[in-house]
């Protein structure tokens, strides 16, 4: 396991939230990098494995404020490397599941930029371990989707998701009511177990748990606020048989 | 991050391969432990985190042998715990996904025993990542599934695997035939991109491409062996614009 090299941006998945789930490629890189490109939802004992004379670029979305536009991001990463600085990127979770890190990529490898892909822990995964729920289980569910509720382009195909053994959607917070109708509406049983998990492994993570057609105005009620990930499956009522899996029981 | 405690289970995701994606709490939890219980697929320098004098309990298949049941697993883990040892039980990946994960903690939980679980990189993000392909990429998939080509109970509903973005198919080295062509049958392109990764992250790591119609024909004139992952989905055509990406290259 090399140290970072200069002028080389590394493409880093931080984890979900929890400092324990760091990889120790990424403790490692943090430690060298002379620049950390992060975004919101870094955990600051993440942060702290920096060190201290490291230039620290925050480029997430605070409060209502606007987030660095994603060419900017490229423009910053190219800039610093070619300062011949080594890089990290870090970004939460998994840079490739809905991370942006395919398109910064490209962008470093068009500039002739040396880069590197270091994987973490997806939320998709470990904020619904953090809650009780496996998202595969042996006669329950042998497959798992991971979608996001925010996306460009086409709309998402509705029919698909709803057809999911187990499915989680990313970034669901804002637009719960709407993909909750929508899956409802392509075939999914209005009956079918939800839950919700706010700040999964966070030390504030809250979850909360209804049927898909409830889940929603759960989710009001409780005043959820981002990141929120919803789980939807059968997987969701093994929850109430691991209890101590439940972070926040 | 606390020490593991005596007469706790720890499910603990070793994560694909590469002893650098494993996260800080498991590096902690292995070098604690009096008893680590360990599949096949875990890297030598992951193990050898673990304390000299820990007890190394390996109940994974090896070549033509028979794996230890379940049962027997739930059992070891059991009776280590109530020797009054820390106990890891350490999995390739991410003990929920595909890992069984759930079966074990549903055992411990009836038999009293505290546990935890300990998520890690999942190989279906990581192993597609080193051969240069982002499972979901802003306006190519906005969506990814994981599903596993060995399963008991019913068999897997190809119509709606057939119609994922990117479909990521675990343990299929044995099944590409039948697989694909299920996949094509259920409607999937036989042109679609497809690409296989063996032994995803390690040192050994291949990687092969072709349309999802060639793609066992390719893997079996490569002698692909496990483990293997099928990758399908437009995602893969990304592969030749991150050529720094692929290990292997």
């Amino acid at each position: 396991m090399s140290e970072p090299k200069e002028g080389t941006v590394y493409l880093v998945g931080a984890g979900p939230g929890d400092p324990g789930l760091l990889t120790l490629r990424a403790a490692r890189l943090l430690a060298g990098a002379d620049t950390v490109v992060y975004d919101r939802l870094i955990h600051p004992d993440v942060l702290a494995h920096a060190r201290p004379r490291a230039r620290l670029l925050f480029v997430g979305k605070e409060g209502g404020g606007e987030s660095v536009a994603q060419e900017e991001i490229h423009a910053l990463l190219i800039s610093q490397a070619r300062l011949g600085r080594a890089v990290v990127r870090l970004k939460g979770g998994d840079p490739f599941v809905f991370g942006r890190g395919g398109e910064e990529a490209l962008a470093l490898e068009e500039a002739g930029i040396p880069y590197e892909v270091v994987p973490g822990v997806s939320s998709g995964v470990a904020a619904p371990a953090a809650a009780g729920i496996p998202v595969t289980h042996r006669g329950v569910a042998g497959s798992v989707t991971f979608a996001t509720a925010h996306r460009t382009g086409p709309a998402p195909d509705w029919a698909h998701l709803a057809g999911a053994e187990t499915l989680v959607l990313f970034m669901a917070g804002s637009r719960l009511e709407e993909v909750t109708l929508a899956l409802i509406a392509a075939g999914r049983p209005a009956t079918t177990p939800a839950a919700i998990v706010e700040a999964g492994t966070w030390e504030h993570q809250r979850v909360f748990e209804a049927p898909l057609a409830g889940i929603a105005a759960r989710a009001r009620q409780e005043a959820v606020g981002s990141p929120a990930l919803l789980v939807v499956g059968e997987v969701v009522s093994l929850r109430a048989r691991l209890p101590a899996l439940a972070r926040d029981a």
